[in-house]
This record gives structure tokens, sequence and C-alpha cells, in this order.
């Protein structure tokens, strides 16, 4: 940690800083230059972060200088991590494949998507049981039943399942019938969730927020892993910003950025960072190109008629067509996609 | 609603479109024109919300009219609400002067700052018993024995309290110490949670998401709303931006713009807004200038000992010389601020 | 300047560094903690910055401690600076009131807006000859037909007059009839046209950038004072953000952060800041609040017949109840606002 | 162009704008419903922007249906437009290769540069002679003498050349040296410069600015293509956002956005958008993935020496390795890259 004082600090400015740097058990080193005068600390800084050295007279700012995450980063874990659910790596070179319907609306029409989605090459089936939705007008999600349906489906095509959770209260739900837990965008920052998920033993798909650094998204998973649960997948679903001719704008480069920081695998939704089936392909093979370790799709046979996120979905014959792109790029760029081989569908 | 055609609509394209329309129970209306055809939908186009017309083949965009929320509007509700807590009221041209540290630390460095902030004019005490804190290595808060202390501190001193909710199981807790719910920026889409205090009657300070929009804001009112709690304060505390010499942007033209639309009345939050003391007072004078119904300051008797955000914390001198400089704008625009007058202090 | 080096660094590395900065006349001070290597540089760092240090082998990241502009800092002249314009003060508790149409028109229709905001209490009279339009297609102003009309006007009304320059060919023509220079938002990095403004002896009316920070506002004016002129007024007129309701986010908290680092004055346009007249007075009576400098308000009397920018300028009407308004807040805040006291109108 | 009232319109309103309607030329088309009273326009409504609708008592907002640019869309013509420079092809699933160093230094450094980048397969040649530099203290290029070098090295090496423009004085002297202009991000508004490089027949790099969105940047191509010039090469460069790990944030989904639209090329420059070496191979892969045209890279020899951005440079060797990664993508996806066969380097 850098403290920088501001011009003129007088001797009494700089030995309370001195002194209160010294109280708190670290080692203060003073540089005295003509325009400014600089004190390093010496020690872990993260058990400084929680002290305000800033509002002391005279600082002008203070500069941290390790990150503040620890268990999520590659010098606390050099290699990637790659996390198995029913038999699907994900991580280090293996690719998810994750896709189905924004929500679960009932048994055969998620029957028939979950098939279409297997068929194409997906190894990873959604669909969501509780849906964050801007009004509360809106079609909520079947709850428990729609988690039914999903262990239904997943069961039948020996695919593993990812369902978000938006409340702790639905936590023993949830882990009773999904193979994999999401916590959306807008719940990347409910740290009460995050604290929940990281005491189970299921990977959790952890979306960034609409306006989370990629250092948020890297401290929203430290919170998971100093639970102890080590499975956090990440995933950039586009952020907010001015363009208005997209529904967020994918930031692809979080992709790299997060991966040279983090052990953590990280996978792109390029479905909802654009909210346009015209973008969707595109921005799954960049994605792959950029180094995603996976993407999450939303697949739907009508939809026109689906009750959530309709007019973001792809229809099953595209997304056959960009999974084969995918399989393409994978080959080139030296990584593999696992197959589903549980139970055959039809 | 109005829906716009791509360019050269077969028939049969234009005839699906107006079959589910009508399907749904509505009126369409074709206007054909030389570069576009156009469908209005005469209804309350609050019911379509939920399908998907943009993805009817043919469909280039979907432009609702009507406001998504109603319960939160002027429409609803012409007159600007009012609240009243323990005889402070906010709103209609009362202010609220909301005031306190972050998190309460402990109970006689809390007393003090109470008692700093009551004699200086505040008329509403704040401070943290849970926290949302970046870093799960941070001080989280006291809990239960925080919401003693803040009981103990209104009591006292004849205030009206109010602290952040963070998790739906805290509600009876936290309901049965404090006066006012504090939603924070980062559960503005916290939806369970917002249902949740949406069910008990004590006032509910819903602040900005740090990209949330101010229909988004008054769509989150408008939740709450929906579940039978009328009393929603808003908050404007900043959103995220490129500007790097501030802890976010503060977005002032959110308050006329919500008052414009909403009858819910809107504060504003200069301190997590700026994070910069020396940008504080400036920013609360503008926000009473911009006809904000309150103000909600973060104030400490020693700002480099707080536990938590003590950087952007007001020593209580600046502050009551704020205040003094609040109420004199109130009184040039026609505006008043309430005094607590219950117990006196010290 | 801070040299912070990756974990580990070789001894060549740190020697490497080391040397680079003394090839460069500098004092380099080392720190080795547990952790990270620092090495902090004594000296101008302004004369380092264009040396890529960062590309060096081993640096982590360069932490510039300066700041980057010096003519306009307060370290170079604590108090604020006042501009006078035809007898009318700028800066230093003296308010401008920039106000009239978007585009000059014609001499009957301007004549007629001038003579409104005159009345009103404008004390600056604005008018663009030269529009920067997105448009190709749209009206791009009347050139220097409407650089004769601003000039008769401003002579008759005995008021300042400024309109923008866009094109560094444009200067002489534009110094010949306005009395103050406007650079817009879409040319505050127009470097050439900005170091020619700096060779005149006019006040520049530099305006911040959609996305420039303080900082860039900042270092463009340094540009112009560079030249040597040193009469820069910046201007607060929105920047770009994901709220769509309004054309431009106003950063307000830039007016006292842009005063707190340089003693150049700063107004506030909320025309173009907000694009909606139901916003505009109230921020205008904010900005005056935060301590800005003056406003800048578009005024036409048939905003539905307006060649540019009809829809966000203000009736004379309203504009003259804003400029009560402000008169009544800048008594409050100890302010003045010169009114013009030449040749009478009407 | 749809025009939506506000809630209870008088009869006078409605009128009023029916009657401003057919005075512009076009014919009004009146939908009430219970709600809203909707007016569609029929013709032409690029015709119509000039005219603030919007201003007129009662309307509520008026939503434009057509694209507001002409030339550069898909309607005026559907197959994507190819450009060629001494030989080498860009667009229609042709990419251009550009790289090299930031500025052109000096004619030594400049040449080894050059020989690097074509060695390793770069089609374009390109060097900064002037520099938009955003403080007046920083090398600002060596301007003629710059072009003399990069015309010497593009010669002796048979590639097309590109470098940036700033000021419509320039034009005559790039012209004469150079076989691309580039107009920078800060200059894509730079309404007067567009115009300018409009009326030469040289292929234009348009660069996207800092805060345009996609349709921003088609209308500054429209604006060229208005004067005559139909060769107009768009680019990517990252745009501002909150995430300050990066210098800005890569929109990729600009380029399949774009190219749905617009038969313009659209290339990507990955040093400006990430300004992180350890980012822009990654980046340069995905851009050509998501179906760029083509990426821009700064190369330099020596990073550590340049005069101009050096720290976003790559080394003559990584780039190699990264063009190599490209042409098998792009032989994946169906794509070509034209190799330089003029005169052979060294």
């Amino acid at each position: 940690m850098i403290i920088v004082l501001k011009p003129q600090p007088t001797p009494e400015q700089i030995q309370h800083v001195l002194e209160r740097i010294e109280d708190l058990g670290f080692t203060p080193h003073l540089s005295q230059g003509v325009s400014r005068t600089i004190i390093g600390v010496i020690g872990d800084e993260r058990k400084l972060q929680a002290t305000p050295l800033q509002a002391i007279a005279g600082v002008e700012q203070v500069i941290p200088v390790l990150k503040p995450f620890k268990l999520a980063s590659r010098e606390f874990r050099p290699e990637p991590s790659v996390f198995e659910v029913k038999g699907i790596r994900i991580g280090g070179g293996h690719l998810a494949v994750i896709a189905g319907p924004c929500a679960i609306e009932g048994e055969e029409i998620f029957l028939e998507i979950a098939e279409a989605v297997r068929a194409a090459g997906a190894n990873v089936l959604r669909g969501g049981a509780f849906k964050p939705r801007t009004s509360p007008y809106s079609f909520q999600g079947l709850g428990e039943d729609g988690l039914k349906i999903l262990k239904t489906a997943g069961d039948r095509l020996g695919m593993p399942t990812v369902t978000e959770i938006m409340d702790p209260r639905q936590l023993d739900l949830v882990c009773a019938y999904a193979d994999m837990l999401q916590v959306g965008a807008r719940n990347m920052q409910n740290f009460d969730l995050l604290k929940e998920v990281g005491r189970v033993d299921k990977p959790v798909l952890l979306k960034r927020g609409m306006s989370a650094t990629v250092k948020d998204l890297l401290m929203s998973a430290e919170y998971v892993l100093s639970q102890g649960n080590h499975k956090v997948i990440l995933c950039e679903r586009g952020v907010r910003s001015f363009e208005d001719s997209t529904r967020n704008m994918m930031d692809l480069s979080a992709i790299p950025n997060a991966q040279g920081q983090s052990h953590l695998p990280i996978i792109a939704d390029p479905s909802h960072a654009t909210g346009r089936p015209d973008l969707i392909p595109a921005m799954a093979r960049a994605a792959v190109a950029a180094g995603a370790d996976g993407v999450h799709v939303e697949v739907h046979t009508c939809p026109e008629q689906a009750l959530s996120d309709g007019p973001q979905a792809l229809l099953p014959e595209p997304f056959a067509a960009l999974v084969d792109d995918l399989r393409r790029l994978a080959e080139v760029l030296g990584r593999t996609i696992d197959a589903c081989d549980g139970v055959a569908a039809v």
C-alpha cells in the first residue's frame, strides 16, 4: 500500500501517519520528494483495507498494490481449475456448452427444447424456475414445479443441469434438484446469498453484475470461496453502457483479463449480453476465440410464445449450426467440448 | 404498443402478427407506409409485456408507449406522497436530513455521533448493522447487537432510525428495532427482498442501483408497492461511470426526473455518490436546489478510525455548517425541515 | 511517480528499471517489501510521461502522483480566475448567464430571442453560426451571415456574444465577430483547434467532451493555456451514460471537483445535459447551488420551428422565471450576476 | 416516424400536430387508443428530422422508425463493399492486417519495425506523423518528416500505408504521402474534417469515438460518403466504461452489429481498445471470429523506448504468432488475408 501525502505536509501529519501504520502492526517506509511525500507500507495490505487511512488529515491518496482477493487468484493457484459436473469437465481447455430456455414453462415444452439442445451438442441443460423479472406483473417462474421438470429432463437425457437461485431460503430446494447453482447478475453482490452458496458442494455459476468490474466479479467469487466452496465458474454476460442498440455491452476482454488474474473458469453468455439473435452466434464464436471456457446460450423452439426473454432466444437449428462452428474453432485452438453420453435422448 | 415490421413484409407475416395480437385480446391497428408497416396495439399494454412479440418473424421492433409501472406513477396518484416517521414528514416539500455513521461500531461511539448529528439538525438517524462489503474479509457489521444500539440511540434522542436490510431472513429482526428499512443499491433488484419489505408497514428507503435507470428504480419501487406497502422513499446515490476521480457519478437529474413521473419522495446521498468529503457539501446543496426531498449524509467523529467507509464521512462540524446551508436554501425554495422534538439530547 | 514491480522480480529487472530512471535524469528510490518491490521516482514526473516505463519487463504498474496539468492548476494559481467580457465578470463568485437559441436562423427571429433573454437577465448572448450536426443532411448553420447577425444583436443590446468555432480555418472569421469562442464537446480533444484558440486574446468556453473525465477537460484547457491564452471557461454539459431518459447525464460533481483542482471558472449547461425542458430549470438551480460560475441555457421563442435542438429550448417566460430563481439562490450563497447596461433594448 | 401524444390531448393539440405534419408535406395517420393517441407519419422521415415536432405542446415522444443514414446502409447497397489499396483487398471476407508503431519516431527504427510486421504477415503499414496527445507537453509527432519516412518504407516494402489526419489543413500533405487516411476516435465527430476527407479519392479508416454508438459511427461515415468518397472502413477501438483495468472497453458486438446495417468493412483495434499487450492477441482472435474485416495492431521493437503508447505495443515475435493464429482462424471461417508481394523486404 502506498500513501501519497498532500503537498507540504507538516512534520506532525507525517508523524501521525507513521504512527497509525505502526499501531496497525505494519512497517512504514518514508520517501520525501520535491513535490510529494510518499509512505510505502510493507506487509499484507489486505489486513489494512478496513482501515481508512485515506481519512487522515494530510493524506492525498491511498493506492493499494496487492489484489484484494486471494483464494481466487493465480498466485494462490497457478494452474487453471477444472470442475466436473456429471462427467462434463469445465475449465482448463474443456468448454461448457450450456443451453436451454430462459424459463421452464411446462414439462412438454421443456423436454422438447432439452432434447433439441442435447442433439445439437449442448453438454449442460439450463432453465429458470425462479425468475428475476424487472416487473412484478411478469411471469415469476414455476418454482418447485419447475425444478422437478428440470431434474426429470436432466435425468432422462443424462445432462447436468443449472438453474438460478435468488434467495438464501431457496437453497435446500434448489440443491435437491439441480447440479449447478446460478447466481444471476442482479445478485452478484447479494453477499448473504453468496455466503450461502459458499456452504454447499455444487458448482456455482456466478454471473457478472451489470456494473461490476472484473475485480468486483473476482471479489464476489472470493466470498463463495471463503466459505469453503471452491467450485466457482465465472460468467461474462454484458454490462450496462450508452450503446442503445444492444441489451448490454459484451466485454469479451473480461475473459482473458479474468483468466490472467484467476484460476477460475470463465464462460460467456452472448444471449443476455446482446439480447439479439442476429448477434449471438458471432459473439459466441468470438468468446471461444477469446479463450472462454464455454458459452451459455438461450434456446427456445418457439421464441414468440416464450414467457420470458423470448426475443433473445435462438431457434434449435441456428443453435446447432453455432455448436458446429464452436467445435471447429475449439479444434483449431486446441480445446475440447465434452459430450453427454448418459441415457440416450429421443 | 407499436410494432414496426421489417421492410417489405409478406402478407402472411402481417396476418400472423395481427392474429397473435387478437389472440391476446387486443385490437391491432394497421398503418402501411411507403418504407415501413406499423401496427398499433390498443389496450393496456402492461398485460402484453410478457409476450415476446419481438420474436415474431418480420417484426423489426416493438416500442412500448405506456410506462411499465402503475402504483408508483403520477397517473395513479397525482399529488406527491408524504410519509411520516415518528413525527418527521418526508416528501411534498418536507425534507429528510438523514445522518449517522456508515456502520454501528459500538454503543459509546454511536451515541456520540448520534448526538452530534441531532444537534446539527439531522431529523433521521442512520447506522448499519448488516454491512454489504465487497470483501469477505472486511468488517461485516454487528448484527443484532448493532440494531439494539440503534434503537437505544433513537429512543434516547427522540429520532426515527433507518438501517439496511440485506436478506429476507433479517426482516423480523430489523423491523423489531428500526423505524425505516433501507434496501441498498446492490439489492435494488433483489426481488425476493423487495417482496418481503413490501409486506411490512414501515417506510422503505430504496437506493438506486449502480447501473439502474430511473425507470428501473421506479420498477423496483413498484415491486414493494405491489405487495401492499405504499411507503417507498427513493434515493439517488450515484451510478457507475468512466469518471475515475469520484466513487460514482451523482445523477441529480434523477431527482426532477423521478418526481415528474412518480408521486414518491426522492432524496439524495452525496456521501456514496461522490465518496469525497470535499464534494459532499456542494452536492447536498445542489440536491436540495434540484428539488430533493432530503439528503442522506454519513458523519463520523473520527473518520480515520471508522470500520467502514471512513474516508467519505463528514466530521460533525462541517455537517452542521451544511445543515445550516440546506435550511437557508430550503427557505428560499419554499420547503421545510422538520425538527426532532422528543426527549432532549445530553 | 511510483513503479510497482511484478512479484519476485529478478535483480536484473530491478537494475534495468533503476538505470532507465537515472538515464532520464531522475532519482529512483527502492523499497523492497514481502509481496512487492516498489520504486519511487523523485523529480518532475511530467517530464517522464512520454516515457513508457510501463513497457519494461517486470513492471506491473506505473502510478503517477502529480497531476498532468500545470497552468490550469490551483498550485499554479491559488486564487480563482475572473475574466471580464465587455464588462461582464465571470468566475470568482460572478455568474455568467449565457442564453440564446441553438442556431442563428435569421436576423428577425434572433433579435427577438436576444431581446427576450436580455430582458430576462441573461448577460451573455449565444447563437450558433457553424453547427456540429450528427447528420450531414441537417441544417449546418448560416456561417458568416449568422456571425454578422450575432454581432448586430450583441452591439444593439450591449451584450457580449459567444459562438462555436469548429475548424481552425474559421478562426479569423469568428474572432472578427464574436467576443467569446466556444469549443464544443465533440471538439474538446481536437488538439489543433485548441492550439489555434490558444493563440488569440478572447475567452474560450471549453465544453466537456461526452466521455471526458474532469482531468481530460483540464488537460484540454492546458492545451489552450500552454499557447498563451489564459482565459478559459470550462463547461459541464453532461456525459454519455446508460440512462436513456435524458440526452446525457449531467455530472454536477464536476463543478466542485474542477474548482478544487483548478482556478478556471466552470459553468453548467443543463440544456445539452438533459435535453428536456422539464428538467432544465431544476438542474440550472442545482448547478448554481453546487457552485457553478454560471449557466448556459438555450432559449427559443418558438421551439417547434427551431432548425436545431428545438425540443430542448426553454421559452422566454420560464427562462425569466429561472433567472429570478438563480438570482435568489446566488444571493443566499453570496454570489452576484452582472447585468448588461449597454445600449438599452427595445 | 411515430408521434405519441400525452394523455388526454385536447382536440386543438391533435389538430395542430396534424397541420404541422401536412405543412411539411407528409401524410399523418391518426390512431386514438384508450390510454394514448398516436400519429404515424408516412413519407421519408429523414426530411423531417430537422423539424422539432417533439417541442409541440401535447407531444410526449417522437419515435423515428427509419435509420438516419442512407448511403452507408445495407438497404442502399446490399452486398459488402470491398476496397483495394495497392493490391490489398479489405472487406467481404478479405482481412486487413494493419500494423506498425503508434508514432513514426525516425527512419531507421521505423524501417526496422516495418520490415518486422511485413515479415510477420501484415498487409498494411501504419505510423503516426501527427499525434493527438492528451498532454500539450507530450511528443506531437514528426509532421511532414514522418510522412516522408512512411512513404519511403511503404515504397520499399511494397506495402500500402495509413496515417492519421487531424486537421483539414493537413489534407494535401497527408494525401501526397499516404495511401489511406485515418480519422481518429477523438475526431469522429469533427464534421469539417469528415467533409474534407470525403472529397478525396483515398480510403478513410474511421475510428469509433470513445462514446459513440454504432449508429453515431455510421452517421459519421455517412458524412464522408455524402461528399462523394465511398471508401470508408470502420474501426472498433473500444469505448469508455467504468471498467478501470483496461484502457477502454472493446465492444466486439459492434462488428456484426455494423455489418448487419451497413455494407462498409469494419476492422478492430485491440491495441487501443485494451491498452494491454497481455489481452491484445486474445481480442484480435476474437475480433476475427466475430467477423471483423481485419485488425489494427501496434507493434514496436522496443516498447519501453517508444515516444507514444509504448506500453500497449506488441513485440514483433508475439505479433507474428498472432498473425499465424489469425490465418488459421480465417481459414476455418472461410476468409482470406491478402499478402503484399511488391518489392521484397531486405
